[in-house]
């Protein structure tokens, strides 16, 4: 049996081009001969289309483009991913569903059992869990279909009550397929492949993995698509951070056709250093930022991009991941020096803007400022400058790009980085502003890794950005080290607490100072109304501040 | 049998404080002769705690809370929420529960069934629902404890396969205990009464509800706690938006003393017309209001508000709530007049300040603007004014007043409402900035209505402010109506969309324009990145922007 793998991008809603895209695929399957062509979860209205599903019309829409694609499935099963309708009064309204096509037919619908709701996962708030499985059949053959999560619940302390695919094994299935709309973050990938190959060696099946790619607002979809051999072997792995196509063969004994680089699945992942990131894994990071850009403009209908270019690191490395997403013919810069800013900030960057080749402006925000100043006057009635003033330079920037922004309709991107944003070490409506946050899952000790990834080849960002101390400029002689221990020692500290959820005495126990592990702690819960403003980031890690982050603003928990 | 219901305002996290306030409350019902004393749901942590509890450590604190709380039970029973640890390993780590502490032991924990995973609630993002059922048994009586929502799968269309009541009548209980944190909409209030009339009718049980009164943040919790004897009468009823105690003497034949406005629930609750809301609703909206901006600055230790005051409704009624919340000497109000402001604006604003008696200020920001243009001249090379130069001036305003609040420690609070945020007529970073949006869940037309509810008793906003056409002021002579319908049609349109979630179809089958319909729907949908940036929203209806609705950013659906 020949069976095609389609790893496809999707645009959340835009049922027309999920559905084009979708039969286009089939078409080409049955041209190469193909059997069956498995295509991901929820693929024919997007992952995650969150509340849209509450749309009856929404609803209405994906069944439709469900009858379009059937209507190609004459001579070729399909099995796609969409909702489906509950037919029962109790429950929720829908399923999450893999719908198996052929001969123009609906021949079968799998229901998701296990609905992930943590993190970035809301799918228990849109969908009733399965509560019966049965295999389908095609061509004499048992298929054993789930969904994502279906097949996570198989570690020592499982998240749910249920195993479906213990359910399933009651019928003898032949084969496992998995269609899966599973995200990037830096700990995640190699995960996937040992969970497949759990599922592998427990049932001693192979598994057909069928997942997306593609950046729906902050969340990446890195693909990976694969098919495991019962031997554990992976035979036939699709690309990362881009759509494919790929035919395997199944043989009538079982086995697989291989492809060139078959390859096993063996022991424990390490744990990576987050403060020291293996360059490995930084590639990875760097191609979900690019995926992560281009996709919010070219889904948004985007063309251009504007950065607040200011000399330091981060928005310098902003500023070079537009040009490689967009194209540097897209992307411009604007200076905006201010009396405090130093004069290697502006040529540092003018020279990264020519190293880069993309247009650049300086505005100087000195007068501007005087202005304000004098309009304050009165009301300030002689008060000492002091954040106010920091602040509104910052916000005078945040002006100025975005009146360029408005002007030209390039999208502003935002330049803080997950450091700055976890201790609020930034303007609400100055460096805070912009469209997309694309550092802001980065710790600043991964910005430097970035950095030096960008530069792997040539020196695209000026060694003098790298190497000097970061600064924001907003008074004289101003360091981040006046207000924050060293990142080196911060970011650690913020990856216990935010990613690994450790609290204050776990954190210490690392040998962290006392007093300075709940200094960090209360400036992350302080500040969470600030982040509550933010824009949608770009998700590379297991916790980034967003949608998957949910604390309350008025609360008293170590602040 | 004596039994006290407490009903009080929790913070979220604040284990210190919400602790004394039980035992607090537990000595002085003991003190009265009280045998059993009932709390809220999640008392001991506040509700909604959000991903605080995937904290171990907040579940220690909360733990150690009910350790203190069980060395007061000597000769009181109490039952009281909070978290506990669900001891097998599978499922989620935690049961949301109601301890009943008495003797100064736990005599047994009754777990949620019916995790509410929809609108603003997350809950089995959190916890696993109950899967045994036992009754609790007290001076030999049996309690039938259940948790908010496990009340509410009585309706035909049941949200949940299961149904916890039904499990607890096997074992015959003689009372229903239900310990909710339900919150204020303006559909919300009498619903809950028949749900409680439905049950009471079905089990042939008395009910006694104790629910939580407070805002957290966004959500307002609006108390009426009761006690429904098994003829559906409510003997007793605890007040609306404030906390308090009562007490209630159950007989032995099953009947309760009955306080002064015994009352039944009869019949089903009649539509609201959203645009033109009864004043007995307005009357709760805008205690719902001034709940939410109190409890926003005592729970966040702000003191001081500021507004900026345009002479239009929106920042008027936000003005006159800041000030009866808050106190007219707390709140100070900055009047930004620019060429385009019209003299009425700024002496109606004038005029608005000195009715509340709070103090303002009038800065001028046409210097400013000046001062704008000048740096941007070069840059935007004679291109006409357009909305770049509209939001410049919205920009400037909020970099004024955010001034001012860096400066003096005044909390900007937001004059967006619903209508403006619903399809994008707003500015980010200009008129959208604030920490608290008092009105974005308020349609225009609510707006006026609840003007008309503060000068119910004399002209608080000047009448002119009431009548004029609304308008931005940000060119010669705009008026909200060059961009938008009419607000009796406008509100309606969105009213039909947002809550109830109807289709385009739907909605033009009510009777509205086919394009317009279209035109709206598109404008909510492609303005849902700029509501994502929006600070949290004071919640009154079935349906907020914010936590409680989670649109793709990156998505095309109607858009």
């Amino acid at each position: 049996m020949n069976i095609t793998l389609a790893q496809q991008n999707y645009h959340i809603g835009n049922f027309e081009a999920n559905t084009n895209k979708i039969i286009e695929a089939i078409r080409e399957a049955k041209k190469s001969g193909a059997d069956l062509i498995v295509f991901s979860e929820l693929a024919v209205c997007g992952y995650p289309p969150r509340d849209f599903l509450e749309f009856n019309d929404f609803i209405e829409q994906s069944l439709s483009s469900i009858e379009k694609i059937k209507a190609e499935t004459d001579t070729i099963g399909v099995i796609v991913g969409a909702p489906s309708r509950n037919p029962k009064p109790e429950g929720k309204d829908l399923f999450n569903s893999a719908y198996f096509l052929f001969e123009n037919e609906i021949k079968g619908i799998a229901h998701k059992t296990l609905l992930p709701t943590y993190d970035i996962f809301d799918e228990y708030r849109y969908f009733e869990p399965a509560n019966e499985w049965n295999i389908l059949t095609f061509k004499g053959k048992k298929f054993a279909i789930t969904i994502c999560e279906d097949i996570w619940n198989i570690a020592d302390n499982p998240l749910y009550r249920i195993c479906p695919m213990n359910e399933l094994m009651k019928q003898q299935p032949d084969i496992m397929i998995n269609v899966s709309a599973s995200p990037y973050d830096y700990l995640h990938g190699d995960n996937r492949k040992q969970i497949i190959a759990r599922n592998v060696g427990a049932y001693n099946l192979p598994m057909i993995y069928c997942n997306t790619i593609g950046s729906q607002t902050e969340i990446v979809f890195d693909g990976g698509s694969l098919v495991m051999n019962k031997e554990q072997e992976i035979v036939v792995e699709l690309p990362y951070f881009s759509e494919g196509m790929k035919e395997v063969v199944w043989n009538e004994d079982g086995s697989f056709e291989k492809g060139n680089n078959v390859y096993k699945i063996t022991g424990n992942k390490e744990e990576i250093p987050i403060a020291f990131m293996p360059q490995k894994e930084i590639e990875k990071v760097h191609a979900a930022l690019i995926l992560g850009i281009r996709d919010y403009f070219s889904k948004m209908n985007f063309t251009n991009a504007i950065v607040a270019s200011s000399g330091g690191i981060d928005s310098a490395v902003v500023l070079a991941l537009a040009c490689e997403a967009l194209g540097a013919e897209n992307v411009r810069a604007l200076l905006l020096p201010s009396q405090f800013s130093s004069d290697h900030s502006v040529n540092d960057a003018i020279q990264l803007s020519q190293n880069l080749n993309n247009q650049y402006d300086i505005i100087p925000i000195g007068k501007v400022f005087d202005s304000y100043n004098q309009s304050l006057k009165e009301v300030f009635d002689g008060l000492p400058f002091n954040v106010a003033e920091e602040n509104l330079q910052s916000r005078i920037r945040g002006a100025m790009v975005m009146a360029l922004s408005n002007k030209f309709g390039s999208i502003l991107l935002n330049t803080s980085n997950k450091s700055e944003l976890a201790t609020g070490y930034g303007t609400l409506y100055g460096d805070m502003a912009g469209g997309l946050g694309v550092l802001g899952d980065c710790y600043k000790m991964q910005v430097y890794a970035i950095a030096s990834f960008i530069n792997r080849n040539q020196e695209i960002i000026p060694i003098n950005i790298i190497t000097k101390a970061p600064s924001a400029e907003l008074r004289p002689d101003q360091k981040d080290s006046d207000s924050l221990p060293e990142y080196n020692i911060l970011d650690p500290i913020l990856y216990q607490y935010i990613e690994r959820r450790q609290g204050p005495k776990e954190i210490i126990s690392h040998g962290f100072d006392h007093s300075l592990v709940h200094r960090i702690l209360k400036l992350v819960n302080t500040n969470e109304y600030k982040r509550n403003q933010f824009c949608p980031i770009i998700r590379i890690s297991p916790k980034a501040f967003g949608v998957g982050r949910r604390m309350p603003i008025v609360g008293k928990y170590l602040g």
